[in-house]
C-alpha cells in the first residue's frame, strides 16, 4: 500500500519524519512510502547504507508553517508538502496521508481538497488514551471550536468505528463527558446531545465524568472540540508535570546516588506508557479520505506507528464505515422526523 | 476565632470530619469550632481523653445526602448539619464555614443565607493546583455551567484576591485558559472574555493553554464552570490512573522484592504531592461569607487545612477585599461605556 508522508511537517521535520518512514517500510515490506518535500532536506536525512526501494520523494518548494493561517494555505502554498501530499490521495497516486504539520492546516487543506463523508457535517478529531483494557477514543479532540448536539452525535458514530477499525473493539460503549451522571447534569449542550445520543446509539452507557475515564468503562468518549483540546493539552501538561515534580522529589532523598539513578530509570521507563510517540498519531474523523495527523514533536517511533495506523485506516475502510453508519442514523433520524 | 464545621458532610463524615476539627484546634489555640449534625454520633467520635474545651456541638436532627435536590434543601432540611452551620455565619454566631458535604447544596444554601458579595454576577469555586513556584487556582472550577463574559472577568478578579489572601502571591497573573495563546483563539465566550480581561486587568498576560499550567506562568487561570469542573475531576482521574499503571509496570518488572517496595514507597511519597487533603478545601468565592467546601472523601487532615484556610480567610477578609475589588472593576466598566 502506498502512503504519502508530508516530510517537512513537525518540530523535527525532515529527519525525524523520513526515519519513522524508513523503519515502517524496514517493518512491513507491503508499505510503500511517498515523501514530500524538500528533496535535497530529504536526501541528506536518509543515511546512504539504506535501501530505499520502497521510498520516493515527490520535490515541493514550499512549506507550511505553524504561523500560515489555516484558510489561506490552499492557495498560498499550493506547492507545498502538504497540499501536495493530500492532493495525492484525491488523485488515488496514494492511499492515506500522515503529518505532523499543522492541525489547522490539515484540516483546512483536507476539507477543500477531499471533502466530507456524505453526510457527515463536521470533521473531528480523536486521540487514543491508554486506559483499562483497550484505551479510549475522546473525541472531538480539538477540530472544532464550536459544536451543536447533532455534531456531538456524528463524533460517537465515527469515534466508535474508529475504535472499531483501528483498535480492534467489538461495539465500542459510548460515553458523552459531563459534570455529572445524571441525564439532568452540565449545560445545553451537553444536556440535548445527551438526548440525541440516548435516542439514537445502541451502545450509549450514559454521560462519564473525566474522574473516571480511566476506569475501562468506555472505549469512546464524546464531547466539543474546546473542552476537548483543552483536556488532551492538559493531559500532555500534567503528565509532564508529574514526571518532573516526582524526580525532583527522588533527587531530595536521602538516598545512594546509585539507588536514586536505579528509581530514575524505572520511573521514567514506566512513564513511556503516557508519552503519544507509543500510539502514532490521531485520524482526522469525516475526511473523504485516511489521513493521521501525528503530533508537532513527533520522533521518528510516533510516525512509524502513525504510518501503520494509516495502512490500517486505508485496508480496513474506515471511511466507507463512517460513511454507511452515518447514513444509517441520519435515515433513522429522518424517519422519526 | 470561632469556626462552623459541618461534621455531617463528606463520604467519611462524621468521623473523619471530627478528627480534622479537633487536629486543628490541637494545632491553633486560637481555633474555636461548632461542630453541626447529629450530637450522639459526633459524641461517639470523639476519643474520651481528648480535651474539648475548644470544641461544642450543635444538634441537628437532619442530614443533607448527594441525592437531595440543591434548590430544595433549605426548605426541606431546614434543621440540617449544612443549613445550620451557614446560618451561623449569618447571625455572626461563627466567623467561616466549613464543608464536605454536596458542593450543589452548599452552593444554594449560601447564596440564599448569605447572598452575593455586592456587584458579583456569580459566585464560583476556585480550586488550587500544586505548580511552579506558588502554585494555581483555576477557577471557575464548577459552581456555573454556563457563564458569560462578565462572570469570567469576575472570577478573575476573585481568584487573584484568593491567591493574594490565602497564598500569600503578591499581584497574581492572571491567565485565560484557551487552545492557542492567540487572542484570536476559542469559541465566542473565550474570545469576548479575552478582550474584557485585557482592558480591565492589569495583571492579564493573556490566553494560556492546558499543556503550560504547570510551567508557572501564571498564578491564577480563569474558564467556564463546565470546562473547570472537567479539568478538575479529568486531573484527579489522571493522577489516579498513572499511579495505577506506574505501580502495576513497577510489579512487573525484574528487580527484586525488596528494590520493589522500595520504590512502591518512595513513588508513593512523592505522588501525595498530588493529593487534594493537603490542600485543603476550596473558598466558595463571591458569597457574602467565608465558605470553605472541602472534597467529599476528605479525610482528617484535608478537613483540619480547610479549617485553617477558612480561618485565614476571614482573618484576612477575603469577603471585604473582592467587594472593593469587583466595586473599583464595575465603576470602570461604568465610567467607560
Amino acid at each position: 500500500m502506498r502512503i504519502v508522508v508530508d516530510a517537512m511537517g513537525g518540530d523535527h521535520a525532515p529527519s525525524e519524519v523520513v526515519q519513522g518512514a524508513l523503519d515502517a517500510v524496514a517493518d512491513d515490506s507491503a508499505i510503500e512510502i511517498i515523501l514530500t518535500g524538500d528533496e535535497e532536506k530529504i536526501n541528506d536525512s536518509i543515511p546512504p547504507s539504506i535501501n530505499r526501494s520502497s521510498v520516493t520523494i515527490h520535490h515541493t518548494s514550499q512549506t507550511v508553517e505553524m504561523t500560515d493561517r489555516p484558510s489561506q494555505v490552499i492557495k498560498q502554498k499550493p506547492n507545498s508538502s502538504l497540499v501536495a501530499g493530500i492532493e495525492m490521495i484525491k488523485s488515488g497516486k496514494a492511499r492515506a496521508f500522515v503529518s505532523a504539520g499543522s492541525t489547522g492546516a490539515i484540516l483546512a487543506a483536507s476539507l477543500f481538497l477531499l471533502g466530507r463523508i456524505e453526510g457527515v457535517k463536521r470533521p473531528a478529531l480523536g486521540v487514543f488514551f491508554p486506559s483499562g483494557n483497550n484505551g479510549l477514543v475522546l473525541c472531538d479532540a480539538g477540530a472544532n471550536s464550536e459544536a451543536k448536539p447533532e455534531h456531538l452525535l456524528q463524533f460517537a458514530i465515527m469515534a466508535s468505528e474508529y475504535m472499531s477499525h483501528i483498535q480492534g473493539v467489538d461495539e465500542p460503549k459510548i460515553g458523552l463527558l459531563n459534570i455529572g451522571v445524571e441525564e439532568t447534569k452540565g449545560n445545553d449542550l451537553y444536556l440535548e446531545s445527551h438526548a440525541l445520543m440516548k435516542e439514537y446509539l445502541p451502545t450509549f452507557e450514559g454521560n462519564v465524568e473525566s474522574r473516571y475515564l480511566f476506569e475501562g468503562k468506555v472505549d469512546v468518549v464524546v464531547c466539543d472540540g474546546f473542552l476537548g483540546n483543552n483536556l488532551v493539552k492538559f493531559a500532555e501538561g500534567w503528565i509532564r508535570h508529574v514526571h518532573r515534580d516526582v524526580s525532583a522529589q527522588l533527587e531530595g532523598q536521602d538516598e545512594s546516588a546509585e539507588k536514586k539513578s536505579e528509581f530514575r530509570s524505572i520511573f521514567s521507563k514506566a512513564m513511556r506508557h503516557f508519552e503519544y510517540e507509543e500510539y502514532g498519531g490521531v485520524p482526522l474523523l469525516g475526511v473523504n479520505g485516511d489521513v493521521i495527523i501525528c503530533h508537532g514533536s513527533s520522533p521518528a517511533r510516533a510516525i512509524k506507528n502513525a504510518i501503520f495506523a494509516a495502512k490500517k485506516s486505508a485496508e480496513t475502510n474506515l471511511v466507507g464505515s463512517i460513511r454507511d453508519d452515518i447514513s444509517s442514523t441520519v435515515s433513522l433520524i429522518e424517519g422519526s422526523a
